[in-house]
């Protein structure tokens, strides 16, 4: 009778009022009724993403979106700088060396947050630079990124700041209008409490300019095509029907809820999840610039990520996410976004205390669960 | 984004499994299809209540089942035993003197179990004593009968043992054969993990004599019948068909689970919350024969039982249940039946602690938690 619980960095969990939406009959997508539908979810993303920019529904993953940035927006030749500050800040990279852009990389240690002056620096020496590659929250290492700092440097330049908000939007405020971002892309199933398989991306008008004369092949995901058929309700090719119905009632949620709350609410719970990690004698990964969506904490000496990780998944239905790469079996990933609250929190603690007991390690039952405890208490009146 | 937890003692939650298949689109209850799922239910449902005697399924809650033990068995003038140490003790009494049966009543305190040798007495007396009514976990107490002992006094009488088992037939073991139970009725939004609007009955050989020569009035509640149609894989009247499919995944749960775990789960996770009650400084309502369904526990004092319950509803999203009568404001009762396990019983007492403090009274946050930590633990490889 194990019940389980996702508390994994995506897919995140989704709320009823989705999963009913999305068991609807399958209607056609070429009809008022949905063309309705889609008007009011796109109204609603601009809602969520704080923008007065079109938001774009793509039939796809985030990374989808990622590739569409590049390929709408660059030429081959072109210069990019890409922060690798983890897994999904490579991916930026490979994307735009895959469509033959010379990319600068800026390497930044996993856990921090990389340096503007670092950017300033490329920047300053190579004018011709046309964009900056960054992740708002690098899921990998559950670090923030410092955007509004990026994009003071990107205003007044001719160069794009195109920010993975994957698991960002939603989560903490990205106003991309009043900050300066150019390029904003999330994806369902993070913040946005749905299954995977659409992905979401707003362009300023600056970047609708790069558009213009931008040569890299793009055909599923032309950009230009999709803008033209949401001023029109409808997408260039056939929409994931079901997602987007689901989209409409998750995004009603985050509304009635209100953005701010929404934020603060991600907020209280990752410092409810830090608080914990702290108070149980564990390392934080990214104590300085730590992520909203996500909190990666060093496992104990003596302990292996990897089969923490897995006794929590197989042994207590628990799923969270372990390292990547050189931090495999090192850390753990404790998410807090979506369709979480003190509860979710809660869970996860008290799972992760029972189970460091379970392979040895020794913790005082119930210490974490209380720091956490002291924090959510915030959230109620 | 609240979510809701559903705590109290029934209606219960519902597994994904039983949700889908109650889900599926209708089908008419006289064909093949239906028969074969009700056969296999009703072979389930004999696992379950661990006896070979059929048990037949009633479109009605529990109290249902109740009222038809009474005019399927008795006629006008019998006398029976009532065991009153709750609310449903109480109803008992109710029915059998509605039907102008002659109620010998054994008032027992809220919060203890009966005392065997008080039934032996009234049986001694009056040799005329029909029945023996009790429930086996009373709910609104949260106390547990000893019904093997008071098996043995009626075995060997001209005397039904007759049980309301609503909240204790998948929690405990009560091998009606074995230990000679009479009567056992149960109802489908307990254990069996379904919304309200099924109640099962078994009878023994025994109370089938006693059938045949009753003169109750009874028609809906004809068991006799419902037997009969039973043998055909159907029942007398229309079944709820979709709680009956959903009743096939809930029963397939517990077979794979196996029923003995199953009481050793409820088991385990009602010494759980009774650890952390105490590690807590709370009362136990019922501490020398507990339910293993609930658990009652005292509320501080000077901290508003009803009001505990209302703000872990209302702000917190948990429903548990409070006290009744004279227990109303002073106790609360926390379920731990059904379709539940370790984090269920986290998400209760840590939202126990956070109310209670943020109605004032001052706990060490963490420390229910934990106590209940130490004993879940034993739940797991």
């Amino acid at each position: 009778m194990q019940k389980t619980y996702l508390l994994a960095p995506g897919p995140t969990q989704v709320p009823d009022s989705s999963l009913l939406a999305m068991a609807r009959p399958m209607i056609h997508h070429r009809t008022p009724e949905f063309s309705q539908t889609f008007k009011e979810t796109a109204e609603l993303l601009q809602y969520v993403f704080q923008t007065d920019n079109d938001v774009l529904m793509l039939a796809a993953s985030g990374t989808g979106a990622m590739e569409s940035s590049i390929t709408n927006l660059f030429s081959p030749g072109d210069e990019v700088i890409v922060v690798n500050g983890g897994k999904f800040g490579e991916r930026w990279g490979q994307i735009s060396e895959t469509y033959g852009l010379k990319v600068h990389w800026i390497k930044v240690e996993w856990g921090t947050a990389v340096d503007p002056a670092a950017i300033e620096a490329i920047l300053t020496e190579n004018p011709a630079v046309k964009g900056v590659l960054t992740q708002a929250s690098e899921t990998s290492t559950t670090v923030t990124h410092p955007i509004s700092e990026i994009a003071k440097l990107t205003k007044d330049r001719d160069t794009l700041l195109i920010v993975d908000g994957i698991t960002a939007v939603g989560v903490v405020p990205l106003p991309m209008d009043e900050i300066g971002i150019d390029v904003l892309v999330s994806g369902s199933q993070k913040a946005f409490m749905l299954p995977p398989g659409l992905a979401f991306i707003a362009l300023s008008g600056k970047a609708w300019k790069f558009q213009e004369t931008a040569t890299c092949p793009r055909y599923y995901f032309d950009l230009a095509k999709e803008r033209k058929n949401l001023k029109k309700d409808t997408t260039a090719y056939t929409p994931a029907v079901s997602l987007i119905n689901g989209l409409k009632e998750a995004l009603l949620l985050i509304k009635e809820e209100g953005i701010d709350n929404t934020h603060a609410r991600h907020d209280r719970l990752a410092r409810a999840t830090r608080a914990a990690a702290t108070a149980l004698g564990l390392k934080l990964l990214a104590p300085d610039s730590p992520s909203s969506a996500a909190t990666g904490i060093y496992v104990p000496e003596g302990v292996d990520g990897g089969k923490l990780v897995k006794y929590l998944r197989d042994s207590m239905g628990v799923t969270i996410a372990g390292g990547q790469d050189h931090l495999k079996g090192k850390i753990i990933r404790l998410a807090h976004l979506g369709y979480v609250n003190t509860f979710d929190v809660i869970i996860a603690i008290s799972a992760v205390e029972m189970a460091l007991v379970k392979l040895g390690h020794n913790v005082e039952l119930g210490t974490g669960v209380g720091a956490a405890q002291k924090v959510l208490l915030e959230g109620y009146e």
